[in-house]
């Protein structure tokens, strides 16, 4: 079985046309920037890559070209947790036609204040009409942004229920204290912090990494600290790597990412599907003059 | 043009076989019962009926099914806002195709804390995109499962930039100082409150009525109060209304309404789809007590 390595995973940026239908050469040739400069592995269709904004159709078409660019199984963990069980048995099937078994899947995240076993039966009714014994499911725990809580008991359970197809979580929760009972819950268990904030204190605890939005432009830095993690220059470098991600973050989420790209690759990286609309040229001005004044060049970016 | 009748509208159920596929001929058959005792019109694929965990597929099937039962356009309106603005499209223009042009529309609900330009854009989009002349939006607010807010503000620029397709809203914040605000703003609005506790406000403010998932259970009173809403007996018939969807709501949700239609024409009603799961024993009992106690009879379910 292949498994995802460990290390420092950009969740991939989806670049648009100006029709806002997704440019399929940009997404490949940032595909392969990101994994030439400090990545391990690409979480493909996450939140960054406004998954949700797509169809299942076009998310059909970006797994499949994902495949044709010819990224390793290990280096490749597709996004498919939809609302619609039906449409997240799609996306599933589709990543491992593909040849990517690993899959990070959000919970249903329409309705609100549903029980732990509302969250518990929607993986399991995944894990079990998949059928396929090469699925490895990571759990992506994002409450923020799906209103709902994936308490570390939850993740256990659902872990000790399907504990060769449950192998690991994206937590983005931004909570510490989650990701470190999770690792002590489950010796082994395959968590990538959803930020490289804590991309040093995940590997020290048993972690796998961390997949992050902002490594779309820190994944140079984010490269040297996991290369040098066992080093005495490491967390100087997870200081430095916390300072820049806080920066580009207080800039404002995906629209400051393909700011950054699209000032080093052309306009076209602006284009970006409501709900989220571009910086303005202000705010796009501050954040330029903060990315350098922190050291970092555009060719950070791109 | 065919708009959408004032009254009373449940948000109605989607029935699920036991292997959670749709129950097309329960739905249909659901869809008769409910305009024959006390609905005006039924919100097809709406929060109660479990529309963000169907497919669009399966919805494009439960919307040909409703026009082939020959319900018509006044009393329809279909459910079709989606995450993803291909979805959104595709199902309003299944609609339109079935012969229903309004359509109730979520916000694109995954991303949070997005701007209102943003929200503007994302209907704005749908209405250009679509492009016929026919369709009649209806906003759909319900904060409690978006995560987002929908100020009466951000209502009236949608509907002054397309006012002849962005028509109306269903209002499920539960803040009537903001449904009031909203009809004072655009008169002639076509608002229905979310919930039938506003029904006779509604009326008496000059909105169009509601739209309600407790309605499915409720609808025999809240026909009778529409029908008596400009006599002597309407505040009193509203306040035995609003004790009842009280009661009902404190059991729960749409579990608790398939229960007590499973109640009346059997278990096969209490399927439901992940992250929803159906009551306990326990609470079904406790449901059934209380929804006698409060004189209701079965009969008022089914």
């Amino acid at each position: 079985m292949t498994a995802a390595v460990d290390g420092v995973w950009a969740a991939a940026l989806t670049p648009m046309k100006d029709d806002l239908s997704v440019d399929m050469a940009a997404l490949v040739a940032h595909q392969h920037w990101l994994l030439a400069n400090g990545c391990d592995g690409l979480g493909v269709l996450g939140t960054t890559g406004e998954a949700n904004s797509l169809s299942v159709a076009e998310r059909r078409r970006i797994i499949e070209a994902t495949a044709e660019a010819g990224h390793p199984a290990e280096r490749i963990i597709v996004g498919t947790g939809c609302c619609a069980l039906p449409d997240t048995l799609e996306l599933t099937g589709a990543a491992l036609a593909a040849g990517y078994p690993s899959v990070l899947v959000l919970p249903p995240f329409y309705y609100k204040g549903v029980s732990e076993d509302g969250l518990f039966a929607a993986y399991a009714e995944l894990a079990q009409r998949v059928g396929d014994a090469r699925l490895r499911i990571y759990v992506y725990d994002f409450p923020a942004m799906t209103g709902l809580e994936m308490p570390p008991a939850l993740i256990e359970r659902l872990h000790r229920a399907y504990p060769e197809t449950i192998v690991g979580m994206k937590d983005s929760s931004g909570r510490w204290d989650d990701m470190a009972e999770v690792m002590r819950r489950i010796p082994g268990f395959r968590l990538y912090a959803g930020t490289e904030e804590f991309l040093l204190a995940a590997l020290r605890a048993g972690g796998a990494g961390c997949i992050s939005a902002t490594v779309n432009v820190t994944s140079r830095l984010a490269g040297e600290l996991y290369a040098a993690h066992e080093s005495d220059r490491a967390d100087a470098l997870q200081a430095r790597l916390t300072e820049v991600r806080k920066m580009v973050s207080g800039h404002g989420g995906i629209p400051a990412l393909k700011q950054l790209v699209a000032d080093q690759r052309g306009a076209g990286w602006l284009n970006i599907r409501p709900p989220l609309v571009r910086l303005s040229a202000e705010k796009a001005r501050a954040l330029r003059e903060d990315f350098g004044g922190h050291g970092m060049t555009l060719a950070d970016a791109a």
